[in-house]
Formats: structure tokens, C-alpha cells, sequence
């Protein structure tokens, strides 16, 4: 049983950022009714292999032609029926097709509303086509992302715009339907946009620059001993000692200790101003023993370490697969809903909710 | 009035990831109660300028020593009278403290109890510390990361496990008080994890890589006419041609015909694997003009590009302005939750719920 069975879901949306929260609503045992186009339908079928399967395979499906009045009369009756829409047209698209926010409020006035765009319902960018890449751009992580001394690099390796919508988006529509259930109020509509997602994951690196006077990209993004450092079988090791006490240990451990006397080093600040030279000292470490030698190393000491992972050793991971974090499915892998939930039972046994653990856990 | 109001949180978290999600719910109209120890409080007071008072400023604040009989008898009687419990210690400490989900279970049956923590309450990298850096590994994110042809580097910008951890936090805490509101039932206790909010977000991509036969990093992470590139007055405009639509324009647009009629670049598959190829003469090209320039001879056609915001730009943009999406607040600048809600109603006018936009939008 999921937190949201009872709750019905219609999605009009296509690609990423609004079927990967639709899934999540799925995962949390909603209904979750995907509506298509006739014509080929969701364009992520085609595009990118593997993401339609991974992100729709929970839903049902309904193919509709919006432009047809039949079409249209059955998205209606289902619209009175549902708790909430998620729609992720160009802004105005559902306007023009007869689905604005002031019609659908006349069929259904409980109705949760949710627009997921990428600059929004409004403003000077709003018809602007664009991709993660761009809203990342306009919300300044790009600005700051790629090497410290280096220029803006489309380096984070994932869709860190559309995935923050995603969840800012489901956010939104949990918080109206529990407003809804506890008030018994009328319905809400919900305008999330790519790049103000973005934008807010970006604001803590916001407060920082400002409150350390704007320094620039190589003492802002700059971090010593904090980084993936290449070991003598080629493969990589995270380091992330940012306290002093992590710090302290790990010179010592590799036999560092020098840079505990000097004062260019002696606090985080510094560290982040003084990077290179710490992190050029400590790849001509790291690459003197394996991985496995160094994880035995600095297991034996209290040290933000890990290895780091390719995506074909994530299904082999031990404590990945404790956790049933990355499960097969058929010849397919699968990433459930990330968090465990167990119903409280005062006074007697944790009964499982969902998403339980394996056994033996 | 915010979609929240009516529900108490208490927050027993600090730094990053906890205070993240219970800002959201403060922001959100909920009344949110951050208990720090009296010793200094939250390290991030002191550690990243700017963060503490960014995460916190809108909630309540209250000094308890959780090793003192009378600080835990007031904490026990805030816990009665409270609907969520978010805390983020190591696992095991709140058992230790007296506060197990157990115990508290025994308090108020119907608390929401969330801890958030590195790696998740079970498992064997469960005592382990760590920074976001390396739940990015862990998670798969790292590997991916940095330049194509290189190795992992912490290249993102921002602390993506981090706030994935915070997201999802607020999602479950969300879909359990909605669960709770419409069932009437006991209370549930949340498991999250940095490491599997982190694999969450990376699930597409590994989608994606077992569709593909796990092609090696260059032609997966290869963007060919996708990333941000140099203008002649040093600034930066991102570019993301995708469809084979924007391509063609872009080619058309920039002077690269030539490229149409070669079947290396001819779908998107190939223009990552010849990124290089691509990305050269697009540099090339971009170079001989300056960001406003370019930006006006892409706004005569529809193209996904867009500029390259630095931090300090961010509150000069027209379209954050337009948004509200950056406010100032004193002399500081302040990034609001980033999704517009506007109360439906249904036949009349639309009253504004929340985060409302500029006058005249």
C-alpha cells in the first residue's frame, strides 16, 4: 500500500521533468493516467533509449488528439473525475486547446493544476524553447560549474534543471492536496518552471557568494583534499575533509603532516583558496596503492571517503544492494522511489509500509 | 496564507540537507521549530558564511541541551503537540538520546518522523560519514561527471545529493501527512538517504546507459552543439540543440551547412559520439562575436540558447525579475520557493495564494 492510493493523477506531459514526477506518484501509489498523442506519442520513445520504459512503466496509458472534439470530451469527463493535472505544454498550448486553468476550474473546482514549463507562465522568456543546459545557464549553476580555473562546462553529468522541477513540482502538489483534505478549500494552480527550480537549488552557493564578498570562480569552487583522486589500478577514490578533524586525520594518514604546520591550509577558507597545491600533493599519494588498499587504509580511521562508482558497478554495490536501493527487473535495472517508509504501530511492531528493505535487514 | 499553515515541524537538523527541507516547509506556511544545542548550535554558523541565516531565518528557534532531563521532558512535550519530526544525526544517535522512533511512537502515534542521513538507517556504509561529494560517488553521479574524455570530477557546482536528499525528504514527509489527513491513520516513519536521493536523480541516465550497451564515458557524456561556449567580450552562451529541428536551424543560423549533409552528425546518438568535431568549429564560430550579438541573431529564430548567468548576474536578469525569483531583502539577496500557487476559483476571478508574481505580470 503507497501513501497515495485513492489520489488520481492525468499527465499530459512528455520527455523528463514532468513523467519523472508523474512516476513518483505512481511509485506512492497513485493512479497515474499518461495521456499521448496519437502520432508516435511521448517524442521520448524515440529519443533517448530506455527513458520511456523507465519513467512511464507504472502509469496507464490513454491516447488522445486533443485537436479532436470527441477526444477532447473524454479528457473532460476524466478532468471531473481526477484530483490532479499535470500538463507540460509550451506556456498557452493549453490554452488554446480549450484546457486553460479557467476551464478546467469550471469542470472541476478541486482540482489540483499543475504547469510544469521551463521559464514559466510569464515573463520576457516564457515562449523560449530550451533544454536542462539553458535553464542551468540562466539560474547560474552553469557559471560555476566545470574546473575552478576553467571556464562554465556542462559538467555534472546529469538533469539537474529538469529533475529539481520534477521534484519541486510534486512538492507543490502534495502541499495543495493536503491543504485540499485538511480545508476542504477550492483547488489550486500550480505554475513551476525549470529555471526558478534550478535557481533554488542554486540559492545556498547565493548566500555564500555574497557573505564571502563575490570571490572569484577558483576560491569560490576551489576545494582541497575534497575531490576523486586516481588510484594505481586506475580506478577512483572521493575524498571530502572539510572539518578540521577530517583533515587532521587524513594528513596524517597519508603522511601529510607537514601541511598541518603551515598556515595556508589551516582552515576550510584556506583550503578552498589553496586547493591545487593540496590536491597535486595528494594525487601523487593516492596514485602510489590501489583502491582496495586505500579503502582498507582509511577504514580503519573516521574519514568522509568512498569509492567512487561507474554506473556498471552500482548493481554490484554492497550497500546498495542491502538497502534495495537498485533492483533487477526482468534483464533491466531499476531505481525504486529512494526512501523507506514503515507504518508506526505504538506500543507494538514497525509494520512495513512500503519500499522494505531486504530480508534479513 | 501558505498551503502548510496549521502544521507544526519540529527540526532537530543541521547544516545542509535537513534545514533545506524544513525551510521549505516553513516557507510553505508551516510552523517550523529548529531545536540546536547550546554549545554553538549549528556548525553552520560558522562554517559556510551566508548558509545559516539563508536556511533558517523563517522558523522558530529553540536552545535545548538533549543530554539534560528537563531539556528532553520540554522536547517530549513539543513532540505531543507536533505533527512532523525531521532530524539528521548519524543513526543511532537518537536512539541513544532517548528519542527512537519507538519511543516517540509511544509519545504521539500520529508523528511524521523523517531522519535524513548520509546513508540510510541500515547497511553497511551506514556509520560512515561523508559530504555530498561522496554520496555523488557512491551514487554513480561522480563517474559520470566532468569533461567526456576525462575523469570524475566534482564539476557540478552545486551540492546535488545534498538538496536530492532534502527534496525527497519533503516529498515523503508530504505524502505521509496527506496519507494521515485522508485515512486517518497512525503515524510513519522516513528512512532517507543522501546516497539514494543522489541514485534517484542518476536513475535516467542509467536507463539510458544499459538501452545504449554501455558505451564508454566519451560517447556517452559527448554533446555535440550542447554546452557553453566563449563569445568575443568573454562571456558565455549555452547552446542546446537536441532535435534534429534546432540543429538544423542552428547550422543554418551559424554557417555550418555543410555539417547537414554529413551522416556522422546526422541524428543526436552521433552528434554525441562526434561531439568534438561539432563543439570545435561551434567555438570557433562563437568566438567572432560578442554575447549580445549572438543573442540577437538566435532571437530571430526559435532555438534553445540561451546566456550564461554568473551568480552576479542573477539579479540583473529581466526574467528572474520579471518572476520575483531573486528578491532583495536588506542588503541581501534572497531566492523565495520557486513555484507560483494560485488559489482556484472556479467562475470568477483567480485570488492569489501565495508567491505571487510582480505587479503588472
Amino acid at each position: 500500500m503507497g501513501v497515495l492510493e485513492g489520489i488520481r493523477v492525468v499527465d499530459l506531459t512528455n520527455l523528463l521533468p514532468g513523467p519523472f514526477a508523474t512516476n513518483i506518484f505512481a511509485e506512492l501509489g497513485a493512479e497515474v493516467i499518461k495521456v499521448e498523442r496519437p502520432d508516435g506519442g511521448d517524442p521520448s520513445r524515440q529519443m533517448v533509449p530506455g527513458l520511456y520504459e523507465m519513467l512511464n512503466s507504472r502509469k496507464k496509458s490513454l491516447t488522445l488528439d486533443l485537436k479532436d472534439e470527441s477526444d477532447k470530451s473524454t479528457l473532460r469527463k476524466l478532468l471531473r473525475e481526477s484530483d490532479v493535472l499535470i500538463e507540460g505544454f509550451r506556456p498557452g498550448v493549453m490554452d488554446r486547446l480549450g484546457f486553460g486553468k479557467d476551464e478546467v476550474a469550471k469542470l472541476n473546482s478541486e482540482l489540483i493544476y499543475c504547469s510544469i514549463s521551463g521559464y514559466g507562465q510569464s515573463g520576457p522568456y516564457r515562449d523560449a524553447p530550451g533544454h536542462d543546459l539553458n535553464y542551468l545557464a540562466v539560474s547560474g549553476i552553469l557559471g560555476i560549474s566545470g574546473l575552478p580555473n576553467g571556464g562554465p562546462e556542462a559538467a555534472g553529468g546529469i538533469q539537474i534543471a529538469d529533475l529539481a522541477a520534477s521534484l519541486y513540482a510534486t512538492i507543490s502538489v502534495l502541499g495543495a492536496l493536503l491543504n485540499k483534505a485538511r480545508t476542504r478549500s477550492n483547488g489550486v494552480y500550480i505554475d513551476v518552471s525549470l529555471v526558478e527550480s534550478a535557481l533554488a537549488l542554486m540559492s545556498p552557493r547565493i548566500a555564500e557568494y555574497y557573505a564571502r564578498n563575490e570571490p572569484a570562480k577558483s576560491d569560490f569552487m576551489g576545494r582541497g583534499a575534497y575531490g576523486a583522486y586516481l588510484t594505481k589500478d586506475g580506478q577512483y577514490i572521493s575524498i571530502a575533509c572539510v572539518e578540521e578533524k577530517f583533515w587532521e586525520t587524513f594528513c596524517e594518514t597519508v603522511g601529510m603532516k607537514e601541511f598541518l604546520l603551515d598556515n595556508l591550509f589551516n582552515s576550510w577558507t584556506k583550503r578552498m583558496e589553496n586547493a591545487e597545491i593540496i590536491n597535486r600533493k595528494i594525487e601523487a599519494i593516492i596514485i602510489r596503492k590501489t583502491l582496495s588498499e586505500w579503502l582498507s587504509i582509511f577504514g580503519e580511521v573516521d574519514l568522509p571517503v568512498s569509492r567512487v562508482n561507474m554506473i556498471n558497478d552500482l548493481s554490484k554495490d554492497p550497500h546498495l544492494k542491502h538497502r534495495n536501493a537498485i533492483i533487477e527487473e526482468g534483464d533491466c535495472l531499476r531505481v525504486p522511489f529512494p526512501v523507506k517508509m514503515h507504518r508506526m504501530e505504538a506500543f507494538s511492531q514497525i509494520g512495513h509500509l512500503e519500499n522494505t528493505e531486504r530480508k534479513g535487514d
